[in-house]
C-alpha cells in the first residue's frame, strides 16, 4: 500500500504546485528578493519527472509582468505555468454576464482591458494596496449598496503578507469590510477556493491525491489544498509564524524551513 | 396597569434620549443641515417635564466643537447633555492602564491631549473618514499584531451613515477589517454597548423602563436601547431604509416620519 504520510507520499506524487510570494521570493521595493536556495530548488523540480505549476493570489500585476519579474529574479518560469485569480475572474464574469466595478491595483487593470465595465452590476476587489483609500472603498461600497442583488468577488482572502519592509494588509481585510458594510458574503476567486485549485489540477491532468501544494500561508495554501484532497506542506518563510504550528484547525502534512529543504526531501524520497 | 406599548408608554416616561446625526441634522459640507422640524421638536421636549439627553457615536470632533456646531444649526444644547464615545474611552484607558495608538479623525485628537500615547499597548479607532488610508490602517494593524495581547477599541460599530452627498462608510467597517486581519474581537465603546447607554441613564437617575431612545439606526440606536430595557423608536430620516421595517431581529417599538412627528406623539400622549 502506498505511503500517504509526509514525506513518504512524495514517492507517488505526479505533480507539485508552488505558491510564489513568500516561497520563491519576498516582495518589496522593486522586484523584491529571491529567498535563499529557491531558484535552485525550482530548477531541480523542473529537471525531475514531476509536473510543476505555480498557483498564486498575486493581483498587483498582469500575468506577463509578474512572470517577467520572476524571470529577472532568476526563476525559469513561463506564463502558461502560472495561475493567478484575475484570468479566473474574467471567465466567471463571461459565464454570468457580469460587468465589474474594479477596485484593484493599477498594475492589474490591463488584464481587464477587454471586459465591459459600463453600468457595473458587480464589484471585484484585489490586493489594491495604497489604492485602498477611504474614497475608493466608499465608491465600491456605493456601487454594491445600489444594486438589487449585490455581488462581490474577492481575488483571494488573505489577511496580510510580508514585504521586505514589514507586514502589509491583504485583500481579505477589505473583503470583510465590504461584507459587513453591505451585509453580504463575497465570492472568493483564488486560493483557497476549491474551483481555483481544481483548475490547476485539470491543467496538469492529475487527481488531487497525486499532487502536493507548498506554500507559506497555512490556511489558504495548505488548508485549501488539503480541502481538495491534495497534500499540503508549509515552509517557514514569508508570512509563516510559529503559532501556525499550533493552529486549531489546519495541520500541515509537513513543514520545511524553506523551499530548498522541502524539495530536498521530496527528491530524496524519489531516489534523486 | 401602565401601558407598555407605543405610543401609550409615553405617558409614564421620565426621560428621552436622542441620537443626533440623522435625527436632528444631516451631516455634510460645513455644518450640515437641520432636519425639518427638529429644532422646534427639541425645544418642545426641553419645555416639557421630560429629562433630555443626547447619545451619539459622533467621533469626528471634540464634544465642545460638536456642540458649537449643533448650536449654530439652531439647537439649544449644552455640552453636559451630550454623550459621545471618546470621553467614555478615556475612562476605560485610565481604569485599565492602557496607552492607545489612535486612528481617529484629526478633529477628535484634542480629546486625547492628556492621554499617554507612548509605547502603545492598544489601538482605538473612530470614524476617521478620509484618514482611513491604506497606510494608516496598516499602521494600526502593525501595532496590534505586534502586541502579545492585542486590544482593539472601536468607537461605535456603524456600517455607514448618510451625508448630504451620499452614504459614507463608518467605523464598524474598519473594525471588522482589523478584527479579521488580527483574528481578534474588538471592544465597542459607544452605541450599542449596554455600558454606554447605562452611563446616560445613570446621569438622568432613571431606570431603563422610564426612558425612550429615538434614533435613525435600527440596530445601534433602537436595538441597543431595547437590549438595555428601554423603548426604542426609529425615525424615517438619516440612514433609515425601508427594509429596516422588515428586519429579521430588531423590531422598533414605534416608527415616526421624523423627530417632529415622534415628539408630537409623545407630548400628545402626555396631554400637552
Amino acid at each position: 500500500m502506498a505511503d500517504t504520510g509526509w514525506p513518504g507520499c512524495a514517492k507517488s506524487l505526479k505533480g507539485v504546485i508552488l505558491d510564489l510570494c513568500g516561497v520563491l521570493y519576498d516582495s518589496g521595493e522593486g522586484d523584491g528578493v529571491a529567498i535563499s536556495g529557491s531558484v535552485e530548488a525550482v530548477k531541480r523540480l523542473k529537471a525531475s519527472d514531476l509536473q510543476l505549476r505555480f498557483c498564486t493570489n498575486e493581483t498587483q500585476a498582469t500575468r506577463e509582468k509578474f512572470v517577467a519579474k520572476l524571470r529577472r529574479l532568476g526563476f525559469d518560469i513561463s506564463v502558461s505555468e502560472v495561475f493567478p485569480p484575475a484570468p479566473a475572474a474574467i471567465s466567471v464574469l463571461k459565464q454570468r454576464g457580469l460587468r465589474p466595478h474594479l477596485l484593484v491595483h493599477e498594475g492589474l487593470l490591463p488584464e481587464f482591458d477587454g471586459v465591459d465595465k459600463t453600468d457595473p452590476n458587480c464589484v471585484i476587489i484585489g490586493d489594491a494596496a495604497e489604492h485602498f483609500s477611504y474614497q475608493n472603498l466608499n465608491e465600491a461600497f456605493r456601487v454594491l449598496i445600489g444594486l438589487e442583488k449585490p455581488v462581490l468577488f474577492s481575488l483571494g482572502q488573505g489577511r496580510y503578507y510580508k514585504e521586505t519592509d514589514g507586514l502589509k494588509l491583504d485583500v481579505g481585510v477589505y473583503m470583510k469590510a465590504l461584507e459587513y458594510a453591505c451585509d453580504l458574503k463575497a465570492e472568493v476567486i483564488g486560493k483557497p477556493s476549491p474551483t481555483f485549485f481544481q483548475s490547476v489540477l485539470n491543467d496538469m491532468g492529475l487527481k488531487p491525491h497525486q499532487a502536493l501544494m507548498i506554500g507559506d500561508d497555512l490556511v489558504n495554501d495548505v488548508g485549501g489544498a488539503q480541502f481538495c484532497g491534495m497534500k499540503g506542506v508549509q515552509v517557514r518563510t514569508g508570512k509563516y509564524r510559529p503559532s501556525d504550528e499550533r493552529h486549531p484547525t489546519v495541520i500541515a502534512d509537513g513543514t520545511a524551513d524553506n523551499l530548498a529543504q522541502a524539495v530536498d526531501v521530496i527528491l530524496s524520497q524519489r531516489g534523486h
